[in-house]
């Protein structure tokens, strides 16, 4: 057993990425955990309440370990030109699922501190003994807490520096998202678009220079990208798209579809839905939007503002206008059970981890 | 011994990147070869008479197997407004060399064709038993005359649809070249910056889509990536930015210290020296064009305007006016001879392959 299977307390070094916005449903994360990987709950978009209750039911069906991500609040930008160019261009899709976008409120900084606070309190109480972080790295006394509750703290980077600091900072491990990853870009110090590093080179660069346990993520789809990771020197892989496509999943069935129907070469980086880089299946709205070429409010303005179009898209079987998330290694999917998949995963080769 | 190196008639599953530009000079080919892997010229800016002067010399010095890699000559796209655009914006670094912009002739479609041909000749006649292609596909034609005269043809893909192609046309192998690697992109049907695909994803999705022999490139520096790479289904990994370290190849000594001295996270891709997207370590030229983000020449008229002072920056020692081409595992690289680079790639493993 490695030493991070054993600080995790799961049988395979292979840990559900935590995708926000509810793909993580409790069914996903229980069972996951039950058949010997690492279940987490996307926590980003949720109150503390909403958490506490996936908690408290995740906890009734499973009595292995499972964590939680929360994404760490940085700074509004607010910037009313680009306020009212993305209003401007997004009120043609409003109209087209009678929305109106007086509706919207947009968050205060304060608003979102008070609910990462919350986030961290519950996760605390709840006793859930794994928690990682996304867009930012949590502060020092942040650390020191939940480390006094025991609580395992991981981090997310995307280049060499970034993996340095979340070391540094004391915290337990880290995620590597290599630039083939789906969903948000966890990048914090590097520019969004200058820090896609293949995982290829990223883990071997990261490995040389850290001590702590790395998590690889981006692109794994099966047991040649599980390899690969741990030839590179990662201790355990952190797999989104394939998991998104489980039976188990929130996902949207348009949205597997999307994947699954994937030729190679079929995601993008984009901003458009949220204001931060993240990768997806390229559909109609993000090439319209591209082709507008439009300076966007940053993340979480832009994220607020699409918010109820995604919505309203979801109920309509519109995929045009779905974020469609996916890794690169989208066409590598299938459709099967969280236990076909893991079994798939560690055939012949759960004897060695 | 895998189909791949009996085919190649090589000891190891391992090619010496052909990198344009001096960097792969006679003692590189001749050593790489000697050394039981694949030497190649990267003949890309040669004209025939070079070519085969080169041929010539490194026949003399070993009966290995080596190849050539040759630039597929495309379209040239006339804009006489990025033209002046770009001629504007160098004027000042052709004035700090005392150089005169009146001196520059740029190429007719005609002559690139024209030198494309003689190249693919003068191999034939040299009896170069292998031709890799990059930037587009050579013509079946052209494939045909040369699998009448027993050369291997290989095909650069940087897309799952760009390697299928390159199998449906006939081609013997295909380099798959990741996100990750240094110097130019081999797209041809792709856009350069959706294609860019890591090889953790790219690998799988094309092994099981062709069968054709896949050698790997982009990023990989020692064992770990060698074996990641065979993990995913490459038959072979190509390596460039480890061979430029090594004492035979041609590469500037400030190119190589830029290498050298990389922390992880320095490359990036610019189409500022050539018109075409290449990767490399950010510097002066590249910070300083980026700032103007001017609308540039397509390859090869950039390539053709900033030649003169590549050429001066190497002799006067400017190390901001170099492109420093350089793959995403920049700081996993040594500088040491080919045979200890073959020697450390293949140590405990030669049996294998």
């Amino acid at each position: 057993m490695s030493r991070i299977t054993e600080r995790l307390q799961i049988k395979y070094p292979l840990i559900q990425a935590p995708m926000a916005g509810g793909i993580t449903t409790s069914d996903l994360v229980v069972a996951v955990s039950n058949h010997g990987a690492l279940g987490m709950i996307g926590a980003g978009y949720m109150n503390a309440v909403a958490l506490q209750k996936q908690i408290k039911q995740i906890k009734q069906r499973t009595t292995a370990a499972f964590g939680v991500n929360v994404f760490v609040p940085g700074a509004i930008e607010w910037d009313s030109k680009r306020l009212s160019t993305s209003k401007e261009l997004l009120q043609p899709y409003y109209e087209r699922y009678y929305l109106r976008m007086e509706d919207i409120s947009l968050p205060t900084e304060k608003e979102l501190n008070d609910n990462y606070k919350q986030q961290l309190e519950c996760i605390i109480e709840e006793k859930v003994s794994i928690c990682s972080f996304t867009f930012g790295v949590p502060s020092p006394e942040t650390i020191k807490q939940l480390h006094e509750h025991d609580v395992i703290v991981i981090g997310t980077a995307t280049t060499v520096k970034e993996a340095m600091l979340i070391e540094e900072l004391g915290m337990d491990m880290v995620v590597l998202q290599g630039a083939e990853a789906g969903g948000h870009r966890g990048n914090f110090l590097a520019d969004p678009l200058d820090s896609q590093i293949g995982l290829m080179a990223l883990i071997p660069q990261v490995a040389d220079r850290i001590s702590i346990p790395i998590i690889a993520a981006g692109g794994i789809m099966d047991q040649r990208g599980l390899h690969a990771a741990l030839c590179l020197g990662a201790d355990a892989v952190q797999m989104g798209t394939a998991f998104v496509l489980t039976k188990e999943s929130g996902a949207h069935p348009l949205h597997k579809e999307s994947i699954i129907e994937a030729s190679g070469d079929d995601t993008v980086l984009t901003n458009v839905f949220s204001g931060k880089y993240a990768r997806g299946i390229r559909n109609d709205f993000i090439d319209e939007m591209n082709q507008k070429n439009p300076a966007l409010p940053t993340y979480p303005i832009q994220n607020v503002l699409t918010q109820p179009l995604r919505k309203a898209a979801k109920a309509e079987n519109d995929s045009g206008l779905m974020s469609l998330w996916s890794g690169q290694g989208a066409s590598l999917g299938r459709k099967q059970t969280v236990k076909e998949l893991i079994q798939e995963l560690m055939e012949n080769n759960a004897s060695n981890y």
